[in-house]
């Protein structure tokens, strides 16, 4: 099967970067099977992604990558390369309700994703048997309200252990510590139960159903320090009532929830997510 | 043409109404085309809308109104009665915008609305040409910045000479004084240009772009004293990406915000929005 | 927990219909949760669906019916009365496809149905260790091109065994022979994998490709012998654009055809749908 | 005000091309604003679309024309350079229904479309009133059912005498013969009301209705000489259900008609939509 060498650039934007780009690529008789690019005008960036047939090109990665090097430096990119047959390493962490997880799972072994889940980790034991019929070892560490940073602690070195590339919190419904966030920056991804930014915090749907409100949503972000503020990836809502509950509002969410985590992560392993400040840029 | 009598009820909730209500109706040989009742149990209310077939029943709405009191009274409700001859008439009070009154002149001449627009109200002058082509009067009122309660009470002279059954604000971008709110409250309609609650205030469109969200929406509700805050009617969304400049932002959301606005309007001319606190049951 | 008596009717429409069954109702104290009713103009037909809280009506759901019979008799209604205790059982059959089964067994153990799966029935073998997992039943009638009727005899023995209330193709991809269609006439839910009509029979997304269409869908409809022309429950969409392959419109499909699906077959096992020649009612 | 130089490339896919194209451009200095791409690998065929500023380049289009020639020649392109100074005329055809018209003419107003209204041709003379109004001539051109010959011949006249470089078919109700669709051939957009390939033909919401669809459509496509089975640019749904009549199906039909076709004319003027095939490549 074919694989891929992925380009992904964010830079100054400024002429002449597509085509020392892609003449750089030709010039290695590089395939283009996929581009997309983006400038903000805005704020004076540009961001790039390729995809090359790796066998079109006669180098590994790291030749690729020495090779482009001095076009980066030259264009001050913030850049990254990498082979599809390195598949990332996903890591979901979740707490009491499942239908995400069993959602992903599904994804996984239908081939959607474009990474491996490698672990579970959860602060109850609910899923073991799930998860663990999946074939995927399952991690349980309670976080009891009085002292949570041990739990994290230990949440930090199985994550570790598992050399994740890619934290999923699929519902997991505890506060990651701001050094978790910010050693898995921009590579923690969160689904948040309401269509941000209304309706942050906790019981979403509640808050919801009490505003009257005639759609609901879920938010998938990337996580950051600040609750509920980081860069959003995508989002998406459903058509409420009257005549719904928050029972309801609950239930129709965790559909949205599903989908939409799915198309986040699923873009973000596939390097469609480039993060700009506290926005992305996402070539789907 | 047939007419219709509309019965719009709401009330404590107990066995028997519809039981009731429906046997008063074929107890005078009233023919129904279209029923929708709710129960909210969390409020142990009840809320009804009957469509009768005028000539079914042997009486004018008069008749029918002094017949059915009783029967109101002995569930507390609170309650209309409305003979579909009797068309609501509209003011539609607008700024600089002319997407929303473009469409609802649109719908109003094409026979979509139950209802008649009577006039236009404006604090500036640019649509009079579009308005009095229509054959409709139009009322510059200037609202300067340092006095607006002159302006507002000239506003209301004029919704009062229009007999308006309900104002709509079509981006009207001015807030009404609580006196005007509360003259005329349940009957006067607002588009909001984002989905609340988020982006309240001023310029949600830029408010969204600076959060990176990847919908937008807007809102159609009642107003009330509190800014942005009144029972919402009905809401909807349009997807954006990166790609999008605040302008585009802009642009989309007037095609929601039209839709959205005829949509309530349209429900709440025929008598299909009823008002609980500060949310809406709609039968549509 | 509470349970309901469900009364469904559909018969020709006439004054007083209303009356007759909220009166019955209330004169034996009936406490009616939530009532929906249509009259459909055109075929001159009333359809009714009221859901009484039983504890509020001193009868047995036995009781009830009979004591209902008169009434229905005298408005010469189609009806059914069901106590929401007695959960009907669903058959699903499948093929080799997961996705509707996996996201069918969730809702199932989450709660989502009113109902039960009961077993699984497959002309292939590979689902045995996700439906065994779930502790149900898995039966395995391979269907030869040859001779297909032997096998459906031995699908129909199970489906009998059972006791099936509902059978649920969840993309079983054989066509059931006119048999087990008239046997099951209004109890066995497709999900096509088109926006019916357009793209009936095989390969709808292949088709939905070649001719360039910028939405594929999915349908969910009662199985009659006519192939894929059956009542119509529900259907939605999903966009796509020139860079999708067949591929990718087979995935997106997925799943709109467990979203449809799954709603199809909640609604049916709450009584929401109700046939009418070649059309449904849905009270959802 | 800035402009920009369009260019669109279709041409056999093949190593490089981006390359040449954006070292060609780069080394006269010129800043692209906009990029897309897509390789069809089906059908080994590569689209492109740059976005230049014209500033940033020394030369006027024809030069820029002239100079790019030899690269387009090199490999294999069909292609197009436009100056957006100059904006493509468009005619609308309309029969009785103006909901369509009434949205392009305030889109024209508002200055959402890339081009400008300069006429309006119509088998009857019922919206002269509305078109003269905004200040553009009004074609009545009746076409008799027994002689149709003649009146296309008037009709193509007056599309010259407007040197149209596009026509709408805004809800025009005519065939048009094959002379003009090959004489205009990939530059006459119609609407079609219904989610094509269904219920091609008349009266699709009847149709439509007749076979309870739960959703209806509307299809914006390039005109053909085989009836509605050109190339689609764009499609959308609404949501109906049983309660809906085949007026209630017309009615929402509109909204969807006018937002589709509005957007299909967008894309056509921005020079996004190329056609390949029976299929289009949509750079929206």
């Amino acid at each position: 099967m074919s694989h891929y060498y992925r380009l992904v650039v964010s830079c100054p934007d400024r002429r002449g970067i597509v085509a020392r780009v892609s003449g750089f690529i030709a010039g290695h008789g590089g395939s283009i099977t996929e581009a997309s690019q983006h400038s903000d005008l805005e704020a004076g960036r540009f961001f790039m992604r390729y995809e090359i047939l790796a066998d079109s090109i006669g180098m590994t990665v790291t030749e690729l990558h020495q090779a482009f090097a001095p076009v980066a430096r030259e264009f001050d990119m913030d850049w990254a390369l990498r082979d599809t047959r390195r598949r990332p390493r996903v890591v979901v962490m979740v707490s009491r309700e499942s239908h995400c997880l069993v959602d992903l799972l599904y994804r996984w072994t239908a081939g959607e994703l474009d990474g491996d889940i490698v672990g579970v980790v959860s602060n109850h034991d609910d899923m073991r048997g799930l998860v663990e019929w999946h074939g995927l070892p399952y991690r349980h560490v309670p976080v009891p309200t009085e002292d949570k940073s041990a739990a994290f602690e230990e949440v930090e070195r199985h994550v570790e252990a598992f050399q994740a590339d890619c934290v999923v919190l699929a519902r997991y419904m505890q506060i990651l510590p701001p050094r978790l966030c910010q050693r898995y920056a921009g590579r923690v991804i969160n689904i948040h139960h309401s269509f941000l930014p209304s309706f942050a915090g906790a019981r979403p749907y509640h808050q919801a159903h009490a505003r009257g409100v005639k759609l609901i949503g879920a938010t998938c972000h990337y996580v950051t320090e600040e609750l509920d503020a980081g860069p959003i990836i995508e989002q998406d809502i459903h058509r409420v009532s009257h005549c719904h509950t928050p029972e309801d509002l609950v239930r129709f969410g965790r559909d949205v929830e599903k989908a939409v985590l799915a198309r986040g992560l699923r873009w973000h392993l596939e390097d469609r997510v480039l993060i700009h400040g506290n926005k992305t840029v996402v070539f789907a």
